[in-house]
């Protein structure tokens, strides 16, 4: 048990966040939670993907989100790199001055999974990524290297922590500033988060790890905690809990209902164990309900409801009703 | 880190769960739903409470409860034992031969929470409750003695180990065989936990501890984990999420929204954690479909919607449209 006394958590709202939801939110909008995060104390924000607009329309304005945000000293602006040609949209960001400083690449430690959502074998990904990469490395553009479906994959079922390791290598050999271990579909549990990232730790003992947990199954938070507890700093989340993959079976659900640990719930947890987050918590909370007027529907977030925990004395509300636990 | 090989999960919906609950569920339907979870394998189960009629109308068929429900050799019912009244009540029950295994009495340790909650300073519930004891040791019943607002309180906010050990003392002098540790408005984090029940196991080291967490801040998952790996092994969770105490400003919530942890979130996770927990997660995952069914409305398990994790191989289904993590 080695907690860290601090953490730096990225807020993927407005990328792995939006990236499922059905409605696309108008660019002002975007921009307007990115700044408020800013603002909230995020030091790392993903803003945008350069996917193919056609593929993904809730990112055709990839270029316009990052020509009108705030760039606050300090925070890292992280995008999504889905492919080369994405990488062409995003240089000629970087020349007109509106890049980001860290681009995320992604490939599937289960290949069947990449291949059926990237179209790509991992020798394939591999060999586009490592371009991408030369290419970045000369922009001095930072990499954050992600291996998915880290604990489990919802085609082939169990992955292997050697298959997981081939992609965190291969990332790391390529000049991957961190790496980031994605829950894909939200199959992690602690104890498998503790022996899995205890190995990976064990052979990559300089690798910077990302905590990327999906809360498909209501394991969101326990798992990041068990990740923190193994000396892990940097974590991911998402106002609202939205975002991500979906689950298997998941077009019949609603929208909302499953994505990234919540950034709200999180967070305010983190800074009661005594976790230094620097994020404002109320901020956060501000942030976390204009995320769902904007989305125009109720998220996940439990503590825009019940608020902060109270530790000085507060006046019993009459309404609540006090009753028996 | 000691996780137990196993823990005994006990199903709360009928009664904690339902406590909050706007809507009086039909007496068919709270029997069809304990009727279900004994046969998935619960081995203690909350059936009803002998509250005041009039105050909790939910629970004016707890006699016709108890006289309808199935009785499974091994399974433990449990009933909440308000006050005296309460106990006549139930008293006539066990003379009629449909009693209950266990009841729950309950002091809140902050005093303050316990005087707006129940009316009594905690002398005055001592002396009630000691009372009640000893009536229910006369009838071979068992019981759980509860201390609420463990980890603080909606109220007074910071609740001291000691205001704790005090209603333990209690509980434990008067005979009680467990000893329920309720986070009453979820205020509780994995620290805490780990730091408050481990001080209260070196005061007690013979007292049988249950987790009893409520999810209002989407910590209730994380938490119950965190007592397990102090070596507790009774362990508390609602179908849906449902249940409990309303938060501190409740009044403008969905019911619904706030209450015990998932069952069927949290004992997949565990079973998947390799923590036997008694339970037939399908069997427990149907019974959350049916849960929704008879409250009308969506609750808040993930599991019921993503399903189990899958480790063996299966079918990509087209519909997902899997997409980065």
């Amino acid at each position: 048990m080695a907690l860290p006394e601090s953490v730096v958590p990225c807020e993927c709202w407005a990328r792995d966040g939006l990236q499922s939801m059905p409605v696309v939110v108008p660019t002002a909008d975007k921009v307007e939670m990115i700044d408020r995060c800013a603002r909230a104390g995020f030091r790392k924000i993903e803003v945008t993907s350069f996917s193919h607009p056609a593929r993904l329309p809730q990112f055709a304005d990839a270029a316009d989100v990052l020509g009108r945000i705030e760039r606050h000293p300090g925070t890292s602006y992280v995008v999504l790199m889905p492919n080369a040609k994405g990488f062409d949209r995003f240089e000629a960001c970087v020349k007109d001055g509106i890049g980001a400083d860290e681009i995320i690449l992604m490939i599937s430690a289960s290949e069947r999974h990449n291949q059926l959502n990237f179209r790509m074998t991992h020798q394939e990904a591999m060999a586009e990524h490592a371009a991408i990469m030369a290419r970045a490395h000369g922009l001095g553009v930072r990499i954050i290297g992600c291996a998915g479906t880290v604990y489990g994959c919802p085609v082939k079922g169990d992955v292997t922590t050697a298959e997981v390791a081939g992609v965190v290598r291969f990332y790391l050999d390529e000049g991957a500033q961190t790496i980031m271990l994605g829950d894909t579909t939200g199959v992690a549990n602690p104890r498998l988060v503790r022996d899995r990232v205890g190995e990976l730790m064990a052979r990559f003992p300089d690798a910077e790890f990302i905590a990327h947990f999906h809360d498909t199954r209501g394991t969101g938070v326990a798992n990041t905690i068990a990740m923190l507890e193994l000396g892990v700093r940097y974590v991911d989340c998402s106002l609202g809990a939205i975002g991500g993959q979906p689950a298997t079976g998941a077009a019949k659900y609603s929208p909302g209902f499953t994505g990234n640990t919540c950034s709200e719930d999180l967070l305010a947890v983190l800074e009661e164990m005594g976790i230094a987050t620097g994020v404002d918590v109320d901020a956060l909370i501000e942030a976390g309900r204009r995320a769902e007027d904007i989305l125009g529907q109720r998220l996940r977030s439990n503590v825009i409801r019940a608020g902060r925990v109270i530790h000085g004395e507060s006046s019993p509300d009459k309404e609540t009703g006090l009753r028996p636990a």
